[in-house]
């Protein structure tokens, strides 16, 4: 199927930082209908440099991040199921962001756009969704920074959300995880390009933002993947260059990785995206991760890979203890992968058997708690 | 005690690379005393950025880098053996490397400096172990990039090393390790002013060095004691910059370490020592890492720590495994303990004992054998 990305447009935004901005475009597409009753809809939050297509084939071609998990006949069934995904608050797919033009000089904002949130996200998210009239969602569901915005629906918006599917995520961002995305931050404003942020009519900061995405690489992939896929293999040479030539395949993927980003992907973005990443805490303001999701009322399934050391299993359990701390209805899968933090996009055979299980076993719920009242 | 750094010069280095270094330094230092046999030395080979100084007190007051496994009644008692340390070629401490003076052209040699491999820092070493008068040294050690000359020594000169400990190392870098190195390189190059390494009468490439050593130094903690030491802590701060200053202890820590690093170390260096651990591989040219190891003669103690992700337990079994399937004479501790990579040079209770028991019966056979001659 070939998706249009389709915008919506709300007044204001009130942001945690303080701010309120104005005109707030959110890009977004749909797959599947919604029923007559619109109790089949089901958001998909995407990770860190995600966007609005996560489905089907848009207009050049290039198929949606998580599409071999939604369409018809896949975990979200878009015969059964109306989905949908937009671009995050702060984002440069067709969302407001850092490279959108501010109202107040013409210019795009850069450093001036204020500081996001992973709440300021959702509360974008919740706007949209009450402008396509669903009250109750069937499903809140996303890995990595989409686990993030799913968790934060459950906890904001009890009302709003049936079902929770955290995947290969975190209740909030250790140390390390910090200081991974401070070090890409770094690597960007090392970058003499990176102009403050003003690099729009020049050229954008591609070395700091190349070395930023390297090291993302990096941790998106296990040992064990990274040696199937590249081990010591040398690229298109017999021996070694004794200098800083690419001698190894690893070297010559992540240069490209690197350099391919930069033609998708908005410096600022990133800086504003892995901050708000670091400052989300689902337990911040509660004595407790526990006494923090106590407000949720959905169903949870929660998965994590035994290879994504970016978001260890650790990680997730913590949010399913805190669960059954509370007696929430919480569903743990550690599903068994070599791929890293990319197993949620890239292994999906047994996740897919799961998230449709437990769909299902939702919609029956959701469906007979209706019929009831 | 105040330790002095010495230097020995050689007419000339053959590289593995095919070219020949003339007139080369090395910088080192000996602690202890050697014995009227001279049966009671001890090569501590350093890690990727440290240097010849590794015990005692310098000039400047600054305390060796193993200064705790090094001196009277710890792990390598001076008081019985005499230990020597030498800064590794292409380094930037006082042995020859890519900022030394090329007397071809009177400046320094910057990339114009042969690539080099551990096989020729060890070849710089034997000869200053030749020049110090030491036939067969009792042992050769090290971490990390340490262990990995600790057993080129092992494998390269058997008849010089009765005892090879090789400690949080491997035998070969992975994917994922050279993959981190390269991202180091990068992010140097990609400093404009790293000027293809002519950047010695102008100002160093410092945001690049600064950025690839923050991704060093996350790699040589741990998750687990970046929680312990950083966790969310936020730095002299009550709530959010919601920019890009600091808010994390473990951002100005990240930071404090990358500035810091950029006054004491070559970047230069910093691209020929990584080169050189990637390309290192102990089974190159063998049929498998067994049949490399068939060579040496030496006993081995082979140390690893749990919470080591950088060189991981897994790798010190493979040549753990290896020296077995040759019968050979060799003992392997895991350590537990939740420092990382950084436990070999701060977590050393458990590591001195061991070493402590293993060097006392390497020492009586080596004696004995001695005897019996």
């Amino acid at each position: 199927m070939i998706t249009e990305t389709q915008y919506a447009r709300f007044d204001a935004l009130k942001l945690d930082a303080g701010e309120t901005l104005r005109d707030v475009q959110v890009a977004y597409e749909t797959y599947g209908r919604l029923s007559e009753h619109r109790t089949n809809a089901i958001l998909i939050d995407h990770a860190f440099t995600g966007d609005a297509h996560a489905a089907g084939i848009d207009h050049e071609g290039k198929p949606g991040w998580w599409d071999n998990m939604i369409g018809p006949g896949k975990a979200f069934d878009t015969d059964h199921y109306f989905v949908i995904c937009s671009n995050v608050l702060g984002g440069c797919r067709g969302t407001l962001g850092p490279s959108s033009i501010d109202p107040a000089t013409g210019k795009p904002y850069g450093l001036r756009f204020p500081g996001v949130t992973i709440s300021d996200m959702v509360r974008l998210q919740k706007l949209l969704v009450d402008h396509l009239g669903i009250e109750r969602l069937l499903a809140v569901t996303g890995g990595s920074m989409g686990g993030f915005q799913a968790l934060e629906w459950a906890v904001a918006y009890p009302d709003a959300v049936e079902a929770c599917i955290p995947i290969a995520t975190t209740a909030r961002h250790s140390a390390q995880q910090i200081a991974f995305n401070e070090t890409g931050r770094q690597a960007i404003m090392a970058d003499p390009d990176f102009l403050g942020g003003d690099f729009y009519d020049k050229k954008p900061p591609a070395r700091g933002l190349s070395v930023a995405r390297m090291i993302g690489h990096i941790t998106y992939m296990s040992d064990e993947s990274m040696r199937e896929k590249f081990g010591r293999r040398l690229r298109d040479r017999q021996d070694f260059s004794y200098g800083f030539e690419i001698d190894f395949e690893v070297e010559s993927y992540l240069r490209y990785r690197g350099s391919q980003f930069v033609g998708r992907f908005d410096a600022n973005s990133y800086l504003y995206i892995t901050k708000a990443m670091d400052y989300f805490d689902l337990a911040a303001g509660y004595p407790s991760l526990a006494a923090s999701l106590e407000r949720a009322t959905s169903r949870f399934l929660v998965i994590s890979f035994t290879s994504d050391w970016l978001y260890p299993s650790y990680q997730s359990q913590e949010i399913v203890n805190a669960l059954r701390s509370r007696n929430h209805d919480v569903t743990y899968c550690e599903l068994s992968s070599n791929y890293g933090h990319d197993a949620f996009l890239v292994d999906i055979g047994e996740q897919t058997e799961i998230v449709k299980g437990f769909l299902a076993k939702c919609t029956r719920e959701f469906r007979g708690l209706e019929a009831r009242q």
